[in-house]
């Protein structure tokens, strides 16, 4: 995992699914979450992210791992809508809570893509329980080794914990 | 395959993808048909259904086998239109002619299921050279006896040389 | 499918498993036969050629096609034997009849191998009603294919039949 | 994983593999162990034991992890020897050390078999840096979960350090 680690920015969402209010990664703080971006008509994405990010959701406690999901596109913006979502989350049985990125006027890119330097879908993003990114991978990515990796971000301390440990 | 084979209706289409013009089962005559009814948004018409219709694409010659899709549901009609059938069928590179039903502003059945009694998705009806169904499965089919029924529809004689035969 | 067919060999065999007495191909006119051939420890037999070689058993009529196994290596010979094959066909639950080819002392290829001119495992051949070879595929064969052709092999008529109609 | 953790017993060998000498569990302290046995013959050891602790060698660093087979049977003993397990660890291309567990001439369990109280194939054992045995299980393990354990157990201190630690 990389050294250089940098705060995860916050989402910009068009819509929230699976949620009562807008889920804001500052409030997942002390807890390692996996931001999973998809795109429902991307074949890797159902063939592997998708799947790969509900094994996470029921394989880690909910007080260690949060999962997020994130619908992200540069393309077939007009193929994509509510009822869209609202259908193919129902039909795939996910419960985390599921962000539609936020289109940008300016441009194919939306908001959060962009703020994220995503390169497609599916992507991962592994932040860790103070909020840092620490890994950002395009593509299928092997189970076993992801498995390591938020095994790993699990055993470290939450940000106050490793503050009071630095000053002591 | 069951004896009391009876003419596949023909279609009730809203709108035709991959292919100029509207495509009618009587013009397909003399050829197997093989009709793959799926759902963009049913996980098992996405592993199964969809890669199956494209295998059998892929494996019979055009002369011999006709392969059609059709986008067939009775729930989420607000998701599904236009852009999101031609966004899906670039994504997942499918070649061969899709049809999406037509609804029925009476009920949530559209027309085409309706004439077929569908009772969902994935779906695959096998229409021999002369035009009966010999075949209406719901669910994943094995890739085997699949074949093995294609493989002996073929083997029949279309319906003018069967009907020279007869006469003789 | 090939045009020049010719008379499938008997196979040359040092053990049978799975039968009372040894099978001799000639017996076994009037139905399709696919002989499979594998090998214990050969990662692609294990993965692709026996799942597929018990699926075609279970799929199709015994009156239609009789598969049976041949256990085929040119190498490592001395840790093959009788007691292996035994373990192994409990083990993997297979209940079609498996010849263990008989080795030659004077090479490393076994006596069956040699006459099919086999390049190794897994290995199929389809034999028709009338006992000529109709196919040899070496490698994983795909499920689609190989139905649609079992398929159409089962249409043809047997030996007698095909004379009957000859004469007329 | 289990709090009452015990010292994981020597393995009991009667050959060893893809190793120069007779290897000790006591001189891996200091690496997370892997113990994955499995039997040739086991459907589920070939389809998921043995490609499971392959990822398991090719995912970690060495200095981490140490995979360790073990060829471990109450059944067919007579099939399996030296010539077939050269032949398999050839074939299926596995480079970490693996042990032929040794015969009880008291009855049809192996001696480690019988040390761990392994209930068959395939069976994994997790031990820590320190020797002790933390996770234990039978058939099928899922590549996350097990990632993520081995990812935690990857971050504790070793024997030494930890004694240090205590001490002051």
């Amino acid at each position: 995992m990389s050294n250089a680690a940098s705060t995860a920015p916050e989402l910009v969402v068009q819509t929230w699914f699976n949620t009562d209010r807008p889920l804001l990664l500052s409030a997942l703080r002390g807890r390692v979450v996996v931001l999973a971006a998809f795109q429902v008509l991307c074949p890797n994405s159902i063939a592997h992210g998708i799947p790969q990010a509900r094994r996470i959701f029921e394989t880690f406690a909910p007080d260690d791992v949060a999962v997020v999901g994130l619908h992200a596109t540069f393309e077939h913006h007009d193929a994509y809508g509510t009822a869209l979502l609202n259908a193919f989350l129902h039909e795939y049985r996910l419960k985390f809570p599921v962000a539609l990125d936020r289109a940008n006027p300016a441009g194919p890119i939306p908001h959060t893509m962009e703020r994220y330097k995503m390169r497609g879908t599916p992507s991962l993003v592994l932040i860790d329980r103070r909020g840092l990114i620490r890994k950002h991978t395009f593509g299928a990515a092997e189970d076993l080794a992801l498995g390591a990796e938020i095994g790993a971000l699990i055993q470290e301390p939450p940000a106050e914990s490793h503050a009071r440990i630095s000053v002591a």
